[in-house]
């Protein structure tokens, strides 16, 4: 199996496909994967209390409106720590781009290791998501413009950090105890950065698939997509061959006249909407996000998945029952990610 | 000698006397002292070329303020450097609290040391101060509210620095030129800073007669006084007793009838103003600049000194044909500090 790969924040990456151009296919953050209404609440209330700490809004200036402060959110969970006395260490996790509670349901290595150091356990939310939201916690006024939304900075947020440990801390009588941070993705950006920035207040940190070079005139732009191509390749060269060769066939198919309508019906498209673009966008997504939770268990992070899906899919491609039909080999791969549940009856490419 | 003691970033310290009482005399930072019409415009040529950097106002944030730029002066003087072929070295100074050619011009260090380095120097004025003025350049739109001068803080200071040091490197295509930063007093902690928060841009930090650790709870409020106690002290017993005890003798002489009078005949104050409070404020910020510019050499910083003039002062006052006529010594203290040149007839307490 490929080098598990994960990383999230789309944002910077230009996204090419490494055959035909699908550089107009950019996915998305899956943020509207990540619905606080999903969260397991039965498992929140062993692994977590939920507090929250008044925040100062812009950590740099002195206008009026940095002196605005807002409720943040974070999560602790002290079964473990051997005490302020003991000088037992503290864990924080880095919050992403999203509802703190969906990273810490998935966030197994801080439970596994927080009982051989003896350790306390928090998870800050970034400011602007979940329940972390500034002026007012009205997100529709916070996200309304620059104004509000301007100070969404990775550098505020480190500030965020480094601003609570230290009263969370004092509070705890705890000003001795080390603080370890750990993050993933762009969270893990934030934990390197922040040992960087702020090295008084963390001993270390631990930056988990994280894209910390991924910067114009460091990295290459198309870095991204040969990781993820090279996770198939790895798994079997016809698998990575046919992913290859179909974004060609499917715009043949889709240029001939009824070739929408044949590529709807392999992929039992909902009848709504369908366009070789979207197809690709949506195949590309499966393939991508895939590859990012590319984990050895059964897990549900960006969807419900079996363990090794990329094995898995390379296999559905690899089946000797679908012959030389490649629509049908990617027809097997979407439904391991869209539908590992088996419930679906059709797809919606806008979903 | 005592060791040289120079900081100028008052608004860190809580003055008292180490005898009665003088907190209510807080001596300001002597920013009146800095004239741009002082500054040698004959020595200025020779040491630099002036400059000017479109600067971001705000560097951490993304409001519509945000965009917006200023001109950010800095000196140059390339004739040393060994150009960036040879990735010659490039010394910053971090620009204090004040017009950077006051500073430019008292800096010495930078120039001795510059030829033995080959090194390029570079001066960047302080936001907010000399010509570096946001808004227009128009200080009293700059400082008028918290809404414009909200955006003096050390942090953006810095993040300044580090802008326009990258954008300058490029320009010279003098990106592999190590730089090593300097500073003396608030500059000094910038230059400490700035090598602990911006450690890819610069590889040293020079940090002179700087209150790095004047934190609350880190050192005492005490310090400043005692280490200028200290300063007196060390060039005879006497003189500081006769300083130490001279607070309650002129508040005494100002308690009797027709004291102020004698008092201002002793000190040759004009006839304008003159109140125990003013006049021992007038004698702290005496003794206080005086040890902060405890040189070697006669100097001109905060204001035309001899060499080594806190010895200087305390000669005045363990001058044998004084007697015991406390007010007359501290007169001869007060002369050496404010009449150096002579030419002063009678001094104003509110200068």
């Amino acid at each position: 199996m490929a080098t598990s790969f994960a990383f999230l924040w789309f944002s910077f990456f230009t996204l090419l496909s490494s055959t035909v151009s699908i550089a107009k296919i950019t996915p998305g953050f899956p943020s509207s994967i990540i619905r606080p209404e999903k969260l397991s609440h039965t498992t929140k209330n062993q692994l977590y209390k939920q507090k929250y700490f008044t925040q100062i809004l812009d950590h740099f200036n002195f206008n009026p409106q940095s002196y605005q402060t807002f409720q943040q959110r974070y999560l602790i969970n002290d079964t473990f720590w051997g005490g302020a006395h003991k000088n037992a260490p503290i864990f924080v996790y880095m919050g992403n781009e999203g509802d703190v509670e969906w990273f810490t349901q998935n966030t197994g290595f801080m439970f596994e290791t927080a009982p051989h150091f003896k350790a306390l356990l928090i998870f800050i939310e970034h400011r602007f998501y979940g329940k972390s939201i500034p002026f007012g916690g009205n997100k529709d006024v916070a996200y309304s413009n620059s104004s509000t939304h301007g100070y969404l900075s990775s550098t505020q947020a480190l500030a965020d950090y480094a601003t609570l440990i230290i009263d969370l801390k004092k509070n705890l009588s705890a000003t001795d105890s080390p603080v370890v941070v750990f993050g993933g993705s762009y969270g893990g950006m934030l934990a390197a950065w922040f040992r960087l920035k702020y090295p008084h207040i963390t001993i270390g940190a631990l930056a988990s698939s994280s894209p910390i070079l991924h910067f114009e005139n460091i990295t290459s732009p198309y870095i991204f997509n040969s990781i993820i191509t090279k996770n198939f390749r790895s798994e079997s060269e016809n698998c990575y061959k046919v992913i290859k060769g179909s974004w060609q066939q499917i715009e043949d198919k889709a240029n001939q006249p009824g070739g929408l309508e044949t590529l709807r019906k392999s992929f039992r498209i909902c009848k709504n909407y369908i366009s070789a673009s979207s197809l690709e966008s949506w195949l590309y997504t499966a393939y991508t996000y895939t590859a990012m939770t590319d984990y050895p268990t059964p897990s549900n992070f960006l969807s419900p998945l079996p363990a090794y899906p990329v094995k898995q899919m390379c296999k559905a491609i690899d089946n000797p029952t679908t012959g030389n039909d490649t629509f049908a080999k990617l027809y097997g791969v979407a439904n391991i990610y869209y539908n590992y549940s088996g419930s679906a009856t059709c797809f919606d490419l806008r979903r």
